[in-house]
């Protein structure tokens, strides 16, 4: 005998979800036994409204519940700066910390030759067309350190040679506050690499 | 800016289940994200149903679609050996293991003095009376190896004594394939305490 077929079906729907196993699934389902029903129904709803309510921004591809999302539409940002992400995540990483006051890009990939992921199949076009209609001034890559990372800021920065718009990259170096014992080789040797004089 | 608001309330629902942070619940929603719509419709659905749909069985108390569960309807099985077990998922850990054939009783709990749990906050009594109604020859006791359980077993013992009814309780000792050098003291003495002779 397994467990009630709601039950299995519910560990089922969420073992979907990357990261969660059988194990955690079941966990997960009868924690959500004991909850009230109201939670569970207000869950329910809210999970059938996630893909219908969530459209892309199509100004700068982030996620958002209208047409143009809350962060394009606000006129007291800095709307000369695009700050270039991979993922709609990261916009939100960078509005936790709650610096950036500029706009942002996100490209939805970086560009791999080794898989096939070209410029066009991501949104570079759209950031160029965004560079050329819009009074930009400065474009922050914000995208990890990595081959694919390093090839699309690259690419972006060639793009837009001799038009004028500053092109930058975020600093790679070490976190504040890391234990220097666990930070990796290459991270130190960027770090090196970047030093800044202090005095 | 934070998450729109369809994503930050999903966030908050994840949040709800015990062990599920911030972080991981914002990886699962964005996750889901990407899921087929249908997908999430089914999800949703059977979130919703899931409270609906399950009761507990009136005879075991063990999690069941309907009023009688899957095993006390089984009547290929042994119905004169109860397994006492403190909640509905310890029932489906048996069954998995799949070697036990006779029923179970799910208490909810275990006696706990020092919480003010008494045997007749859980469900100690309906099994009392089952031990009275049916043939039952013997009563497992198979609860986790802490105070409480000692308790809760020594009472559900004392309670039966003279019924004729054996009643016995799981052995504790070391898991099988487990590193030796992991295993607590308490654990080891128990298993020296319990050690079986082999000639």
């Amino acid at each position: 005998m397994n467990y009630p077929t709601v039950i299995q079906d519910l560990i089922e729907c969420f073992k979907k979800i990357p990261g969660v196993g059988e194990k955690t699934a079941e966990r997960y389902v009868l924690s959500l036994l004991e909850m009230e029903e109201e939670t569970l129904e207000h869950f329910s709803n809210q999970l059938r409204n996630l893909k219908k309510n969530i459209v892309r921004c199509k100004i700068c591809n982030n996620l958002s519940e209208n047409d143009v999302c809350e962060i394009c539409k606000d006129q007291s940002r800095d709307h000369s700066t695009i700050c270039v992400v991979e993922e709609p995540k990261n916009v939100f990483s960078f509005e936790k910390a709650g610096t950036y006051m500029g706009t942002y890009h996100v490209l939805d990939g970086l560009i791999s030759p080794l898989e096939g992921i070209r410029p066009e199949n991501i949104n570079i076009p759209s950031l160029l067309k965004r560079v050329e209609e819009e009074k930009i001034k400065e474009v922050i890559i914000a995208v990890k350190a990595c081959v694919e990372g390093e090839t699309t800021a690259l690419y972006i920065a060639k793009k837009l040679e001799g038009t004028g718009v500053k092109v930058s990259k975020i600093a790679y170096g070490i976190p504040l506050g890391a234990d220097m014992g666990y930070i990796d080789s290459s991270t130190l040797e960027i770090s090196l690499e970047n030093r800044q004089q202090i005095s």
